[in-house]
């Protein structure tokens, strides 16, 4: 079977893109009141633009029953409508042995994604049953886009004074080296995204913070790609999804999109990788 | 308005009790099919046992919405049978920003929880959202029950050589210092619990792992109280739900839940602080 670093990368080469769209529902936000109409629109609009999809978990279960029954829809109608196009639950889940194994059956069977976000302050076992679907992938939550991150992620070790962040991805690639396993690195810290690609040159990262978090895209594409130019998602939720409050959305998301995708696509073509 | 930790100290109080069951429903090991007839059972035979009760959103999650929708009905019945009784999420969440928010409205709105376990690998600012309710409480993850809970919290922070979940503990205090920050640690590591105790004289702990995990009860007692011998949850989940597999568990759950309570209570008694 593939590994998911394959599947992902199929899914990137399909629609020459590493753009993923966030898809974090906000009623405040949301031209239409129906979630599920409104995420159907930002897909029919935006699925030749895109490797992947992620739904963050967060947003639906605000919603309460019928935010996950709009989140189950909107699974269904990427697999039917977009089916080559990799869908990640941002969970952030992370908890230790029985409970770990529930939320890795939620994610992988009940909700049915490709991958998901991972926290591991719990530590490596705490990530074990994620890894035992074939083929379905972990990003494991390494430095954040928040101001805030620096607070425990930033903090040094002793000895040899690397920052917790970067011990954590030294150690991810002990804990699983098959493709299952990835990273997230926010887009707004470009120096700490570059440092952990040098640590981990063949890990799947997954990039949020471009768009609305203020994210410097082109360092972001060129510190956080593979030495090929591969091998990272670039996410945007609220700069895609709230492009136009008017009707016009659904194309004012996908002209948000298209943006971003040629802004990528630049920095990959002006490396010498490109998708041509 | 109370804070959560006068809330909690008022469900100790009122029953006595420093106990709370973990509802962690598994189909593979549960009597009765149903959950929700499952949670029951357990609430009846256990309510004046107990201080609170700790639903693990993971196991619900598991078995999607119908799981979900037994979790609404569980935290509804706890409410008209024991409304003396905190009821605490465990879901470990954290993200950041608008995604924190909408995990904080998903816990506390949607569930109704008076409290949620959260994970704080983002940062202060990521649990700034969850302090936003209140009389709500959020116990932070900080020294896990699992042998791999070394991999990152057991780092040494360069200068001064303390622990990554020392750390932590005792950030936590400058996050909220109102009695709406508690911290969750494992009774496997006694040792650990002790010293965060002192370093967090008055902060309520979520203390999970005696029973089923093998923690001593003793000095979990001992070690996580506070100087009066409260502001500690000691939690037992499968111990109590799984006492027995027959058709008499709600009543094996009740005397497992009864001598658990004891073994706590005498405890007290021989430091002179005791229920009377």
């Amino acid at each position: 079977m593939a590994s998911f670093r394959d599947k992902l990368d199929a899914a990137c080469r399909a629609n020459g893109s590493l753009l993923c769209v966030g898809l974090d529902p906000d009623p405040q936000r949301m031209p239409v009141p129906d979630v599920f109409q409104f995420n159907k629109a930002i897909v029919d609009a935006t699925a030749d633009l895109v490797c992947a999809y992620k739904p963050n978990m967060a947003f639906y279960e605000a919603l309460g029953l019928p935010g996950l029954e709009a989140l189950q829809r909107t699974v269904e109608h990427i697999r039917s409508q977009a089916p080559g196009v990799v869908v990640i639950g941002d969970s952030k889940r992370g908890d230790i042995g029985p409970s770990a194994r529930a939320y890795a059956t939620a994610l992988f069977e009940v909700w049915g994604f490709d991958a998901t976000t991972a926290n591991a302050y719990g530590g490596g076992d705490t990530l074990r049953p994620f890894l035992e679907w074939p083929g379905r992938g972990v990003f494991v939550w390494c430095r954040s886009s928040n101001s805030g991150a620096a607070d425990l992620q930033d903090l040094r070790v002793d000895g040899n004074g690397t920052p917790v962040y970067q011990e954590l991805a030294a150690r991810s690639r002990q804990w699983a080296d098959d493709g299952s396993l990835g990273l997230v690195l926010g887009a707004t810290y470009p120096r700490e995204l570059k440092r952990v690609r040098e640590l981990c040159p063949e890990t799947p990262f997954l990039i949020p913070g471009v768009g609305a978090q203020g994210g410097a895209l082109a360092e972001a594409v060129s510190g956080g790609t593979d030495a090929n130019g591969r091998n990272a998602v670039i996410n945007s939720s609220r700069g895609v999804l709230y492009a136009s409050r008017g009707q016009d959305f659904a194309q004012a998301a996908r002209d948000a999109a298209a943006r971003l995708k040629d802004e990528i696509d630049d920095v990959l073509a002006g490396e010498g990788v490109g998708w041509s």
